[in-house]
C-alpha cells in the first residue's frame, strides 16, 4: 500500500481553517511532484483513494530533519511556507508532505510521530 | 486573480487532523481535475501560490447546493466523501473542494460562507 503523510508544527499557533489549508498546500505540491517525479506510484496512490496520513512534529528543527531523512531515502517531500496574511509571521514554515511512497518506507520516516 | 475553496461541514464531528486530511483529499481532487479540464486556470493558480480559503458550512445539503450551483457556472467541484475508518461512520460526506477558478465566480458561490 501507498499513502502520503503530512507533518504539521504544533508549536506554532494555527486555527482549524489554517491547519487544513496548509494541508491542502503540502497534498498539492506532492501531488504535483509526484505525479512528475513518480508517475507509477502516484497512480497507485491516486486510483487506490488518496490515502493520507496527518501528524504532528513538535518544531521546525523536526521538519527539515524529516526533509533529509527523505532525501537519503528518495522520497519526495515538500516543506511549506506560509505567505502570513493571517495568523501568523510571512514566510513561517508550518508543515511537510511526504510522498505518495510505500507505506514501510515512509513509517520509517514518520512513523514515531502522533497523529494530530 | 483565482483560487481554490474548500468548504468544510461543521456539523459532523471531526478533529483537526481529521479535517486537514479531508481538506488535503479535496485540493487533490481539484487539482487533478484541473490540470485535465482547465489547464490555464490550473498554471495560473499553482504558479502564483496556489492559494486556498477554507470556509465551514452547517450541513450536507449545503454541500449539494455549491455542486449545483458549481455545474450551473461551469466551476469545477468534488465532494469528498470519507472512507470512514476513523472518527465517523464509512461514506460521510465532510467537505467539497471548489476551483480553482476566479475570485469573482467563486465568490458568487461561496463568498456567503464565513471561515472555519
Amino acid at each position: 500500500m501507498v499513502k502520503m503523510v503530512i507533518a504539521i508544527r504544533r508549536d506554532i499557533d494555527m486555527g482549524k481553517g489554517k491547519i487544513a489549508a496548509q494541508a491542502a498546500h503540502a497534498a498539492v505540491a506532492c501531488t504535483v511532484l509526484s505525479m512528475k517525479k513518480n508517475k507509477k506510484i502516484f497512480n497507485e496512490w491516486y486510483s487506490l483513494g488518496q490515502k493520507k496520513v496527518v501528524v504532528k512534529v513538535d518544531n521546525v528543527e523536526e521538519i527539515y530533519k524529516i526533509k533529509e531523512e527523505c532525501k537519503d531515502l528518495g522520497v519526495i517531500s515538500e516543506i511549506i511556507t506560509d505567505a502570513g496574511f493571517t495568523q501568523i509571521m510571512p514566510g513561517t514554515v508550518t508543515c511537510i508532505g511526504i510522498g505518495p511512497d510505500k507505506d514501510d518506507i515512509l513509517d520509517e520516516i514518520t512513523g514515531k510521530y502522533k497523529l494530530l
